[in-house]
């Protein structure tokens, strides 16, 4: 077959200036005239780089997302995968960390890529810096996270519901000292999730034990860390309420270090029901947080703003449910 | 602050108008210089959508995984991400699911969105299709394959090592009669890594034990089927080699719900070395894919490939090791 050394040679230039041609980079105009004579002479097969100046626009669904390691946004991001597979369409991703210029420079780069049609996670940008982003750009949606003034192109769950759903799950099992393990992120989920525990122990009653919030990495060592403070500081909790699954987990790794037996000694509930909650062992009793069909809501929602031929999709509200598997019992030391 | 609907109403243009024209969308070459007129009166201010125009080519890497769902590819996204920030460039990441046509769609919509520098693990794609596109995209670089004739821009590891040394640890504490836990997916690693499994059982003259090789999908539930099959068909196996992490893990939690005590009774030991291996009880000793280090090496070879500025890493061989944790142990049932 015809190769960019065949078309090197026809054009009388290096591969190098051939491969900057055909990727639009910087190259003379003499350069670029006679690669482009050489590309049709030849008759080189045109390849995806050669179709780079036919450019469509609404091919892509650009999704921004804070860290694919975490099973949350890959999730998020598959989700968003298949609705633009559904319609033909294909994705490309940018990672933020939490860091707001890392955002910006994700959501930029998406643009500049192209992407009318944006799913952005984004938790450091401020609320006027996302409008600003959210009035240049019709097609972006933004998902976890409200904005005000355009609360119909945000998807966003309850996370203070959650945290209460789970906190009154182990209070019903009659636990009455239960702990919390946050994230020690500075963003609102962790403010949003403490803060349904605090108020499901105020509904019922329940007195708030000191030193029972420790804030770590939202991590597996995070949890782990947190799990052995809790254990340091008191000798009297039965129960306790996780930030993630992750935390979670970490939390029960230190417990079973601890010959302290899940759930007939202690019970333990996550949050966001990820894959890892089905590995562990006991299963993990958690907070479903439906990522997957909120990013599909929101995939079809961005799509529909820039496609006229796709349907708005109805306007779903989503909410936490509770999964109960086998690490929450009743409580056996009132 | 100048918005679109101000240049829309200058232009006298719809805002979807100016949106498609910022876009670069079709539309009239009248609307087009209405918008970009109006665009310029009011020094509307210039988004990432305005620049496209002037587009760089090597500001960003482009990734080609097989699913991020899958921690394995997360990590592996995460490493180029981390080498890409160190030279102020970002991803883009494209999804190709074991699936020729997928693999291709990413591959091209990144050549489209004009990454001339490309890191891919394909595995659906034929050798000679991954030729053509080394061939006609110098800043491509192959992960975890090996592409005859372009060997320098493939970056893999030695699988048939990796299970050979999983199976070798369990015969030296002692296990005769080790089961293969494999993945039902048509690629090379599979291949590769059950002779490994099969090489190592010759290599010490221990006999293959018929049914003793399951092949299911390479996730937590194919480990949970796999592992009851070999249960079902075997009552004196002392031990069995997984495929990967997350299929020990489903492995695991059988033998936990039927009472079977590892590793006192039953070692098992996995592949890859996830995060995972750490979570679970008992913790997984495993084989250590280094893919953190292998796509670190390979994201700054693709980009030494398309950048002068840019030293060629010096040629690194990755080696699989073993990582002893609990859940492998002498065999006292020998």
């Amino acid at each position: 077959m015809i190769t960019i050394r065949d078309v090197a040679k026809q054009a009388g230039v290096s591969v190098a200036t051939v491969s900057r041609v055909l990727n639009n980079a910087s190259s003379s105009e003499k350069a670029r005239k006679a690669v482009q004579s050489a590309v049709e002479k030849l008759g080189y097969s045109p390849n995806a780089n050669a179709q780079a100046l036919a450019l469509p626009t609404t091919d892509t669904i650009g999704v921004v997302v804070t860290d694919v390691t975490d099973a949350f946004f890959a999730i998020l991001v598959k989700a968003v995968d298949q609705v633009a597979s559904s319609y033909n369409k294909t994705i490309l991703i940018g990672i933020g960390y939490h860091n707001a210029e890392k955002e910006r420079n994700a959501i930029d780069t998406l643009l500049r890529k192209r992407c009318s049609c944006l799913v952005v996670h984004s938790k450091a940008l401020s609320d006027e810096e996302l409008a600003n982003y959210l009035e240049q750009v019709p097609g972006m949606v933004i998902i976890n996270r409200s904005i005000q003034g355009y609360e119909h192109r945000c998807v966003s769950l309850d996370n203070q519901r959650g945290t209460f759903l789970a906190t009154e799950t182990l209070i019903r099992l009659g636990h009455k000292r239960i702990g919390y393990i946050g994230s020690n992120h500075h963003i609102n989920d962790e403010e949003e999730r403490r803060q349904g525990y605090i108020q499901a122990l105020q509904h019922h009653r329940l007195p708030q034990i000191d030193d029972a919030i420790i804030q770590s990495s939202p991590d597996f060592e995070g949890g782990e860390e947190a799990m052995i403070k809790l254990l340091s500081y008191h000798s009297d909790l039965t129960a306790v309420v996780a930030y993630n699954d992750s935390m979670a987990a970490g939390a029960l790794s230190v417990l079973n270090e601890n010959n302290i037996n899940v759930p007939r000694q202690f019970s333990i509930i996550g949050f966001d029901d990820m894959p890892i909650s089905r590995y562990l062992i006991p299963k993990l009793t958690t907070i479903r947080y439906p990522i997957d069909l909120m990013a599909n809501y929101a995939a079809r929602l961005a799509l529909s703003l820039v496609n006229e031929g796709i349907e708005t999709p109805l306007h779903a509200q989503f909410n936490p449910t509770v999964v109960r598997r086998f690490s929450t019992e009743n409580c056996n030391n009132p």
